[in-house]
C-alpha cells in the first residue's frame, strides 16, 4: 500500500515526480540540501526535509539521512528520479529493508544491469547482439591485445560499473594500451570504487538508439517505441527525439522485440532503457541498460500518450499493466507490446547553464529572467523561476523544452518558434539555447543523417557560427 | 500567396495565431489599443501597429483603421481570431477588397449563417433537426401565440443577429410574450443594429454538444470530433471538453454527419463550428453556427494532434486538406471525415478575472503574480505575465488551462493539480479558479450528468460552498 512517496531527488525531475504523484492522489515529500531551500521541488511537496549540506555526497546520496526522512514524515514509497541513487541497488535494497516501497526495479535487476559485463552476457543470452569485446574483465594489455584481433582497432576500454558516459577512453591503436588501460581502470576505481574494465569493438559512427520498456511485477513486459539520442556532446544528451527517425520499421521493430525479451528474462520491473548503437548498415549492438525513468522521457509520452511517472508507480503499487491502462475510448497506447501505437514526432532540447563560446563551461549563477515558451504541443519540464538559484553544485540543466508535431518538420518548426521565445537569464548565467537553434539547423540533422559522432566533429568555429546562426526574430525575441 | 499575416486580435489568440504563423514561416503584423502598448501579442509580433484608442469600437473594431495597419506593413492576410469582427461578413468582404486573404469562410457564409434565421433554415435544408419556431422572424406577441402552439412553453425569442448568448430571452407563460418581445427587440436592435426576432422551443435540461468541421477551398469539409460546453454561466462557457462524454457513439457520429452535411452544402471553408443541444432522451437540435476558431479550440487539438490554427492559415492559402498532412508515420489523425481518431480526453477551464462571491463581477486590474501550471499533458493559453495589466475594456479571460489524459477520470485529476499549481493575482483581481476546482468535483460534472441548467441552478450559497470546498494542499499552493 503507498500513500505517501518520498522524491528522492532535485530539480525538475522532483517537481515532476510530485506531479504525478498528485494526480494520483499520493502524498508527497520532498528531500533537499541546504543550496536548495527554497527550491521548487521543496515548496511544491506536502512535506520537505532537509537532509544535508550542499554536496551531493552529503545530502542527496545520503541513503541513511533519506531513509530517516522518510521514516519522521511516515512515507512509504521512495521514487529516485534519475541520476543520484537512482540504479544503487543497495539504495533500493535499504528502502526495502526500511519497509519502503521503491519505485523501480528489484535490487537484484538493478546490480546485473548496472555492472556492463554482467549485462552484456544478459543481453547476448536474450539473443541480442553485443559488440566484439571481452566477456570478462582485462587487466593486462596482454589481455586486451587478445581480444583485439576480434575488435579490431579504434577499440574502446569501460568501466564495467561505468553508466552516463563516464570510465570510458578509445584506444586507436596498439601501443597506446597500456597507458590508456592505467588510466580508465583508475578513474573506474576513483569514480565507482570498482576498477574492472573490459573491451567493446568502437562503433564511430551510428546512431543512438534506446527503447523504452515497462515492466509489471507480475511477469508483463512492454515497450513504449524507440527514442534516438544521438547528439551528444562528451557523451551527454542534449537532443532527444521519439521515434527514431530514417530508419526502416522493421528494424525498429527487431529492436524493441530484443529489447522486451531481455528485460522479461530478468523479471524487470518498472520503467526502464535499453540501449543500442546502430550502424549505417542497419547492423545494431546493445550497448547498456537504464534501470529508471531517462531524462528525455517525455518525447516518449508525448507520441505514445502513455504517462511514464504514473506508470511507474502503478506498477510499484502492485498493479498489472494490463488493467486500468486507459479506459479511454481506445486500447492505451503503447500497450501491448505488439501493438505499441505512436503519433508524430517529438523532440526534446535541454538547455543547459553553460557557454558554448567557452567550451561548454557550466555557467551556473542566479536567474533574474526566466520565459519559457508555450503554446500548443510545447512542454516545458523545469523547476526554475526568475530569483531561482542555479548552484554550482548539481547538473547545469535549466529546462528541457519539449515539442511535439504530426511530423518531424513540423517538430522542428515548432522547436525553434519555442527556443526562439525562450529566455533565461542572469548575471554569470549563459546557456546553449542558441546553440541549440542552430544545431537543429544542421543540414544532417535535419535529413536524419546525423550519427554520435557529429557534435565531437564540431569545432569551435563551427560551435560559434551554428551559434550565432539562428535568426534574430522570435516571439518576444526581438534582439 | 501569403507571406505577412495581420491579426485582428488581441489576447491570447493574437498570440496563438502568431505562434502558428511562425511556426509555418509566415511574417506577422500586430495591431493594437493604446490599451494594450506593450501586451504579449504586440511584442510577440514581427510589426506592430497602434490602431486606435482603448475602446474596442475605436480599434479592434475599427476596420478602415485595421487595413490601414495592413497597407503600411504589406501584410496580404488577416486572421480575425474570435469575438471582434471575427464573423462579420463586412470586415471580410472589406478583406477581400483590399487584396488580403481572409482566414475564415467566404462573406457569404458569414452572411447566411450570421443570420439565425436564415441558418435554421439552412441547416433544416440539409435535414439537420432544428427545433420548432418560427422560419420568419415575429413583431408581434400574436404571431410569438401562432408559433406557440408548436413550441410550448418556456419557448425562447432571439434576435436573429444574436450570437454569444445575447439577445435572447426565455418566456414562461403567454402573458410575458409582449413586454420580452419588446424588450428582445430594443436588446438586438441597440446590440446588432437588427430588431429580428424569432422564437424557438426552450430547451431546458440538455447538453451543449459542438461539432468542429473544418472545410477547404476545393469543396472538401472534415469534422474533427465534438467538444462538450454545458458548463456555462449566462451562456457563457467556462469548461469545455473534448470528445463529449457518456454519449453513445453513434449519435455523435450522427451529429457529426449532420455538421460535415451541412457545411458542405453550403461550400463552407476554414475552422467552424455547428452547436446543438442533446436532450436526455438522444434527441439533438442544430442550434448555431459559429464562422471562427473557438476559444475552447485547445481540446480538439488535444485530442486529434491537429493543430486547427496551422490548418486555417493553411486552407487560407489554398491547400487542400488532402494533401500535406501529416506525412508522419500514420494518416493524420481526424482526418478524413470518415475516420475521425481521436485519442483520451481533453478538458479546458477559463479562468477569469471575476470574483465568485460578487455574482461574478468583473474584477481587472493589474498582475503582480503569475504562476501557470505546468508537467506533462497540460497547456496554458495565455497573454499575461506578473506585470500584465487586465483592461476593463475587454473580456475577463486571463488564461485557459487544458488538460490531457487517456480518460476522463484522469483529466479531472490533472486538471485539478493543474488549477491548484495556477496563481495569477494582483490588488484588485479576484479569480474563478477555487470556483472552478470546486465546480469541477460536483457529482454531477464527475459522473457527466450534467446538463446546461447545471450552472444557473447553483445559489451564491452553493458557489461559495463549492469554491470553499477545495483542498489547501497544491504544487505551490500551500495556503
Amino acid at each position: 500500500m503507498v500513500t505517501r512517496v518520498l522524491v528522492a531527488n532535485r530539480g525538475e525531475i522532483a517537481l515532476r515526480v510530485i506531479r504525478a504523484c498528485r494526480e494520483l492522489g499520493l502524498g508527497t515529500v520532498a528531500v533537499h540540501s541546504a543550496a536548495d531551500d527554497g527550491a521548487a521541488h521543496v515548496v511544491a511537496a506536502d512535506r520537505a526535509v532537509r537532509i544535508g549540506p550542499a554536496p551531493a555526497a552529503l545530502s542527496y546520496l545520503s541513503i541513511p539521512a533519506i531513509l530517516e526522512a522518510a521514516r519522521i514524515t511516515g512515507a512509504d514509497a521512495v521514487h529516485p528520479g534519475y541520476g543520484l541513487l537512482s540504479e544503487d541497488p543497495d539504495f533500493a535494497e535499504a528502502c526495502q529493508g526500511a519497509g519502503l516501497t521503491f519505485v523501480g526495479p528489484s535490487p537484484e535487476a538493478l546490480r546485473v544491469l548496472g555492472d556492463k559485463i554482467n549485462a552484456r552476457r544478459i543481453a547476448a543470452t536474450a539473443g541480442l547482439p553485443v559488440l566484439p569485446g571481452s566477456p570478462e574483465p582485462v587487466a593486462s594489455a596482454e589481455q586486451v591485445r587478445a581480444h583485439a584481433a576480434r575488435t579490431g582497432y579504434p577499440l574502446i576500454l569501460k568501466a564495467a560499473a561505468g553508466g552516463g558516459g563516464r570510465g570510458m577512453e578509445i584506444v586507436r591503436a596498439p601501443g597506446d594500451l597500456a597507458a590508456a588501460l592505467g588510466r580508465v581502470r583508475s578513474a573506474a576505481a576513483t569514480l565507482f570504487g570498482d576498477d574492472r574494465v573490459f573491451v567493446e569493438r568502437c562503433v564511430r559512427r551510428a546512431r543512438h538508439v534506446e527503447i523504452q520498456v515497462l515492466g509489471d511485477r507480475h511477469g508483463t513486459v512492454v515497450h513504449l517505441g524507440s527514442r534516438d539520442c544521438s547528439l551528444q556532446r562528451r557523451n551527454q544528451k542534449i537532443v532527444e527525439e521519439a521515434p527514431a527517425p530514417a530508419l526502416p520499421a522493421d528494424l525498429l521493430d527487431r529492436i524493441a522485440a530484443d529489447a522486451v525479451r531481455c528485460a522479461s528474462g530478468i523479471g524487470y520491473h518498472g520503467a526502464g532503457t535499453l540501449e543500442f548503437l546502430v550502424e549505417p548498415d542497419g547492423a545494431y549492438w546493445f550497448i547498456e541498460a537504464n534501470c529508471r525513468i531517462q531524462v528525455e522521457h517525455p518525447v516518449t509520452e508525448m507520441v505514445t500518450g502513455v504517462d511514464l511517472v504514473h506508470r511507474q508507480l502503478r506498477v510499484a503499487m502492485g498493479e498489472p499493466l494490463a488493467a486500468r491502462d486507459g479506459g479511454g475510448p481506445e486500447p492505451p497506447p503503447g500497450l501491448p507490446a505488439s501493438g505499441t501505437v505512436t503519433r508524430g514526432c517529438a523532440i526534446e532540447c535541454r538547455i543547459n547553464a553553460e557557454d558554448p563560446a567557452q567550451g561548454f563551461r557550466p555557467a551556473p549563477g542566479r536567474l533574474t529572467e526566466v520565459v519559457l515558451p508555450a503554446g500548443p504541443f510545447v512542454r516545458v519540464d523545469t523547476h526554475l523561476a526568475a530569483g531561482s538559484a542555479v548552484p554550482s553544485e548539481y547538473d547545469p540543466l535549466l529546462a528541457k523544452v519539449v515539442v511535439w508535431a504530426p511530423d518531424r518538420a513540423g517538430a522542428l518548426a515548432r522547436m525553434d518558434r519555442a527556443l526562439a521565445e525562450c529566455r533565461i537569464g542572469g548575471p554569470g548565467i549563459r546557456t546553449n539555447r542558441d546553440f541549440l537553434r542552430g544545431l537543429l539547423r544542421h543540414p544532417r540533422f535535419r535529413d536524419a543523417s546525423h550519427d554520435t559522432a557529429l557534435l565531437a566533429g564540431l569545432t569551435a568555429g563551427d560551435v560559434a557560427a551554428l551559434t550565432a546562426s539562428t535568426v534574430p526574430a522570435g516571439p518576444g525575441d526581438p534582439s
